[in-house]
């Protein structure tokens, strides 16, 4: 049995605690320092309020204040915060990893590197770490179409868990592996943290049809909807995925797979995501949209920001033609230009 | 503009008037036998009941008795029957098919052909029609996520338009291109038709995940329901529909595209398909399943017995190999055996 910490008691990484429990691993929750609040009430009365579960008996909560005795013995670091937390969390882990343990990301998203290239959230974390030690700790992720509560409620659950090395992720998937989590493990880390950071985008497109709809008077007289523009974006956007995993010498597989297809069936069943595409497909301009979800973390936006600092140095390099990505094209233009022109139907599943 | 005539005014294909009309091209709308109430509300009213919506103008209604008449002049002839009404069509369109025109089906499924071959419905009518005229008269088939109820309702919707060559699809393309329906043209037949097949029987399985969660209680004291499982039926049944495309010598990316992703997405949204795997999800028999909605047509369970069909026959030529489709065997085992084993969850997303 391994002893484990989660960093960042948010609801992906608390969530994490359930099957590492009930495999009878020990588990330390840690808190960042936003997480005062519901720390103590999991310390007081064992219960996560944002989750609204009790935690599972083996789950200790700890306050960021305690980090290093928290941390003392632990074999692998879950690191949960989300993508706005990574810099942070790549000081905690410069600071306190240690040779031999393994540092598992759940967070979604991508940086853009100094030359124009797409950084993996485990290689930001990695480059946190002193040099001496940066080869001796291993880093992997997990990602695919999870959302926390139903995790956390033990419904049944598949993702993929991905490391540099396919007997690393094997190792680490039958740590969490249990009747109703199935993580599978795979060895293109790229492929898998591409994937479901772009998702994120794409579903802001699907929640723009149903914003549509609302603007053109909702469900019709004989009962239509917009489903079927909502599937033209969902199908637009796993072709681009696709383009985009190819592009990078990833396995185009994975876009019809969890990374891809499943994780953008998930988050288009509702959440933020979507209310903010619902936003912009009513015709809201993207600061007007932004101002309406203040407050909101919006990982869709990073994303989007993200591809559209990466696109023109693909298209430079030759890697990508015009026309390829019309969907990420609009959206960049929506998000980073503030424009409102339509999403370009025609110009899709061209090749 | 040219003279079309649609045979089946069922909800599909009396939809497809609507692009033609508003294109100027002229419709004749020609029910089948079992379509005469409907057929004479369209004479009477204008009103076709079961779509709910007002014809367009141009469109003439007639009985099946009428339709000599009806297909004078026509160039282009849609089919518009369900899956247990293509050899019926392929009688008609063998009595009355002239060189020169060109017949476009709409319906979803497959045929398994006597040594064990896939056979697509275009082809099943190809093969309807007197040997000398066989080759002068173009095939074609539209498929991929639509409601007809929205394209009636001239909500945007994106199809594929197949045909052998590409020129017949990006011919017949154009008469039905509209500002709101965007049909894409292919040469790959194949990879279009059994791809909107199979996700009719992949659908099934993602509404088996909200019966199970039926089954579990519901959704439970902390908001949990079960997107996770349903997302990962999607996704396996888009991995699944991506290898099966590959053996057929399709092109694997159609899996992400419209008539894999899109069409399951569509789908997934509510009807006869979901409320099915409902059922079984909820854990009824096949045979308690079909009974309870006894007299619904059920696509799904045709295309699942296919496969039930062809499967055996891959893995003889060792196209397939066991455990490459884990969930298509399960729903084989489901429909063709009755049996009420658990999803393989564990087997999904290998290779």
């Amino acid at each position: 049995m391994a002893k484990v910490a989660i960093l960042g008691a948010g609801l992906m990484g608390t969530a994490m605690a359930w099957p590492l429990a009930d495999n009878r691993h020990s588990v330390n929750l840690i808190g960042t320092h936003l997480d005062d609040a519901v720390i103590a009430g999991c310390k007081e009365k064992r219960f996560h309020s944002r989750l609204g579960r009790t935690l599972p008996e083996s789950v200790e909560a700890y306050y960021f204040s305690e980090i290093d005795r928290a941390l003392e013995g632990c074999e692998i670091i879950v690191s949960g915060v989300n993508s706005l937390g990574v810099s942070w969390m790549a000081r905690q882990l410069g600071l306190r990893a240690k040779p031999g343990q393994s540092v598992i990301g759940i967070t979604k998203g991508l940086e853009v590197g100094e030359s124009g290239e797409v950084r993996l959230f485990p290689n930001v974390l990695k480059a946190g770490l002193p040099e001496s030690i940066r080869d001796r700790v291993d880093f992997a992720a997990i990602g695919g179409p999870c959302i926390a509560g139903e995790l956390a409620g033990r419904r049944p659950t598949c993702v993929m868990l991905g490391a540099e090395n396919i007997q690393t992720a094997e190792k680490l998937a039958k740590v969490f592996a249990t009747s109703y989590y199935f993580p599978r493990p795979t060895d293109d880390l790229v492929g898998l943290e591409v994937g479901v950071a772009l998702k994120n985008a794409y579903t802001l497109a699907v929640g723009m049809a149903y914003g549509q709809l609302e603007k053109a008077g909702g469900i019709d007289e004989a009962g239509a909807s917009m489903h079927n523009l909502a599937a033209a974006l969902f199908a637009e956007g796993c072709t681009e995925i696709r383009k985009i995993l190819k592009l990078l010498g990833s396995e185009e597989r994975l876009a019809s797979g969890l990374p891809g297809a499943g994780d953008l069936y998930v988050t288009s069943m509702g959440g933020r995501t979507v209310r903010f595409g619902r936003l912009l497909g009513m015709g809201k301009g993207f600061k007007e949209a932004r101002a309406i979800m203040a407050g909101d973390t919006l990982e869709c936006i990073e994303i989007v920001k993200c591809m559209g600092a990466l696109t023109p140095a693909w298209r430079e390099r030759e890697l990508l033609r015009d026309g390829d990505l019309p969907l990420m094209d609009a959206l960049v233009d929506i998000i980073v230009n503030d424009s409102r022109r339509p999403l370009p139907l025609g110009e899709f599943f061209r090749a």
